[in-house]
């Protein structure tokens, strides 16, 4: 199989207003994806697929209106689902185990597993797809919206559509940064400089951080895009939303 | 692209011990699986590969020495890896955000996404793969014998090989039972059952549950495979070990 694909693919956020996504594609493209790995065999997520224009438009401003979701034909919501799981234990006079955090992590593990499938299934078929990572910020809106019941966490959202753009493949880290072979290799503080180079000297990112004012891409990094205060309140906030779903972590 | 090899797809735990898998086609398929999406192309994750076999050999044990591991030609360990981003940051002067449960949760994702789409590349290269869920059980002795510093995190291991062995399509959910339409459909009592049933009349898990001496499948997953109590303790191991490599939950 002709494995090109992998390496040219880039996420989309802009779809074709025209081309409708229609409910049988995507049923179709997720029943491939459910034969993705998973622990146990036990599916302990679900998929919410969204492509109500009104409901889709309720679920953006927990997306904070990124372009991918206000142009989206479809939005799904994976989430780590435990509630499916838990009923059936019950049912059988049996005391489920997952309000943990292994469950937690299975959980998250096997719903990223699910939806990378289907991005991939997706895009195979011509269908650009884009994540929001604004799922973990925005959890609880996002549940409300959704009618997801106690054990039923969203965990990552994909945004989908024909695409009505083509940004092009971008760069990544050189592969001897991310693999290691036999055992872990602590790069030294000039090998720290080389890994981040290329991304560094992208004319798009040294545009980034000159509009926001920053040192450099890691300042972008640290105080724009993921600064830490903001990641300690969007956790505290995380871990109760989990806690009222059942889980403590 | 034919996608009929999605839903075909297996985990395989026996591979041909005649025939080796080199560190250039392991590399080969990383290097087009890390084009997968990632939060904010951070990267941050890294992929200990091991083909020595004294050092697979050693990781056995924390997998408690499954079948799949014994006889792996490669092991991937997929980690969460705040090191790279974090001594970036740090050289740059500014202080990164990722040790809380936002970074936490989205390392977890990005590795899972990463280690799938490694996954699917072996598949169809030809390889067999098995995802081990022991990774978060034993995460310190595997971080121990793979060297790895404060900030990166053991999160999931596939074992690979070429394949001994063609256990065939193993039977998903009801795809009703995962995907929801719109907002979430919560299943009745009877769906619950009808959503099992399958599984449930499976001749080897019938056999799996009269061997273990259960009731029923359920009891099977939530007293013997998955059992409260040691979820509760791997939990309380794992967050220890995510202390002391640097994340908080």
């Amino acid at each position: 199989m002709n494995t090109e694909y992998f390496e040219k693919r880039y996420s989309v956020r802009a779809y074709d207003q025209q081309r409708e996504v229609g409910m049988d594609l995507i049923n179709s493209l997720l029943g491939k994806a459910v034969h993705a790995p998973n622990t146990g065999n036990m599916q302990t997520y679900s998929v919410i697929v969204t492509t109500d224009a009104d409901k889709i438009a309720e679920l953006a401003p927990s997306h904070f209106n990124q372009p991918a979701i206000r142009s989206a034909k479809a939005v799904l919501t994976f989430c780590l689902d435990f509630n499916r799981f838990n009923r059936w234990c019950r049912l059988n006079g049996v005391e489920p185990g997952l309000d943990n955090l292994q469950g937690f992590t299975w959980g998250v593990i096997d719903t990223a597993i699910v939806a990378q499938q289907f991005c991939t299934l997706a895009e195979m078929a011509g269908l650009g797809t884009c994540y929001l990572g604004t799922t973990t910020y925005n959890a609880e809106p996002i549940a409300r919206a959704l009618g997801l019941p106690t054990g039923v966490v969203p965990v990552v959202t994909v945004t989908t559509g024909y695409p009505a753009e083509c940004p092009g493949t971008q760069p990544r880290l050189p592969l001897w940064a991310v693999t290691h072979e036999q055992v872990y290799h602590d790069p030294s503080d000039e090998e720290i400089h080389e890994i981040y180079a290329e991304e560094e000297a992208l004319d798009s990112n040294r545009r980034f951080v000159e509009e926001n004012g920053k040192e450099s891409l890691a300042a972008l990094f640290a105080e724009v895009r993921y600064p830490k205060a903001a990641n300690e309140q969007f956790s505290r906030v995380y871990r109760e939303f989990l806690k009222n779903q059942g889980i403590s972590l």
